[in-house]
């Protein structure tokens, strides 16, 4: 009976793997990893070159991505189904070999490997290796730290009604705002109406080729869905000496 | 001219290391970290065993702690010396040649790093290594995701006053609390009076040796200070089929 292991990969930066999951990842014969059809997919991007050239290769594509709201019931059934589906044919391998589930960041924050998990805890033996989350990428990638002293640090999604998105924003020192792309210029309105927006950073492709780090002013239209707002924190710390 | 290199070390398992701190830790001849006066520190325990025999090792003891007060003139002058003082010793050292400071977590996350960072940026040449933070190696132990689809993730400190603790745990749908320890009966109280208190946990050595996990309600008294509480949240997500 094989162990079903998920390896955060990190940030995007091959080199910000850990040690762990390097050795899980490196090791596998079988990995699987999601993606959007037609797309190589972030996971798989970031282990390019490190696979055993024998590995075989499981991607399990999404059924649906934008073209369906995600609050309605065909989203939430072809969602379930294609999760029921890709946890019957893991549970499958499993019964022979170990499969390495590749997860970009963090597995156990906002990630699709946790809708596998839900289905196959206790059916086989789980091992989840944690990750450099990709908002803590963004934030080194921005060469200002996210919070000090008693900051209160919030992580919305873009995808949050404007007056919730708001309200939240309001009462956090250090802010940062996940799931962008079309919903940029509702977060950059919620963001004005806190007195925030002067302050915001927008980080593309942190830790990456590509990587773009702008002030959101000066940022127009829209962004990768995967690009992150931050708003440093400006808590308490004893005063640097003139 | 030598390199300032901050290496995040990840929650406390030395096998959480990414590739490029290893790199860095490994192969440093001066590592510089911070501790309590008389204690071993968390970050210097992380890499036992991985430094080379020949390194120079600096400690840098906190002047203060819990004796002061946080918010008072003296613990911010102390303190303020204290950083001005280590500052200005690792620019001696940077003239000649790079210097890796260790540091448990992520750098840029409340961590102690920051202060010589603000004090030594622009002056010598730094490289921030992110890590893993310790509260993604606590989530990642408690075996349940943190968050799913929209939830709004809060991190507090447990040092915050009880109303402010109390108004930012009401709303939020995950939430991480840190520097517990003495702080923890005044947490207990504002996730009781959320309606939180049933869904906490307390994470103590979080992927380390002597790893504990708990429901918050059947903990009595205080906890370490580097133990944090949990609320996992419970977000959208698609149904599993029965």
């Amino acid at each position: 009976m094989g162990k079903l292991i998920c390896a955060g990969l990190g940030p995007g930066d091959p080199d910000l793997i850990s040690l762990r999951a390097h050795r899980a990842v490196t090791g596998a014969k079988d990995v699987a990893y999601f993606r959007k059809a037609g797309r190589a997919g972030q996971a798989r991007r970031i282990v390019e070159g490190l696979l055993r050239p024998d590995v075989h290769e499981h991607a399990m594509e999404y059924p649906v991505t934008t073209e369906i709201r995600f609050d309605t019931v065909e989203y939430n059934d072809a969602l379930a189904h294609f999760y029921d589906d890709w946890a019957a044919r893991l549970q499958g391998i499993l019964a022979a070999r170990d499969v390495v589930v590749l997860c970009e960041g963090d597995p156990f924050f906002y990630g699709s490997f946790m809708h596998l998990y839900s289905r196959l805890r206790g059916k086989v033996e789980v091992e989840v290796i944690p990750g450099i989350t990709g908002m803590t990428g963004c934030w080194t990638a921005s060469g200002q730290p996210i919070t000090w002293g008693d900051d209160v640090l919030s992580v919305l999604m873009g995808t949050l009604p404007e007056d919730v998105m708001q309200a939240r924003m309001a009462e956090a020192d250090a802010l940062v705002v996940m799931k962008t792309g079309r919903n940029l210029p509702k977060i950059r309105s919620a963001l004005q109406a806190t007195g925030k927006l002067e302050a915001a950073y927008l980080v593309e492709s942190g830790t990456m080729p590509g990587q773009r780090i702008r002030r959101l002013v000066d940022v127009e239209g829209e962004c990768p869905y995967f690009a992150i707002v931050l708003v440093h924190g400006q808590g308490r710390r004893p005063e640097i000496a003139e």
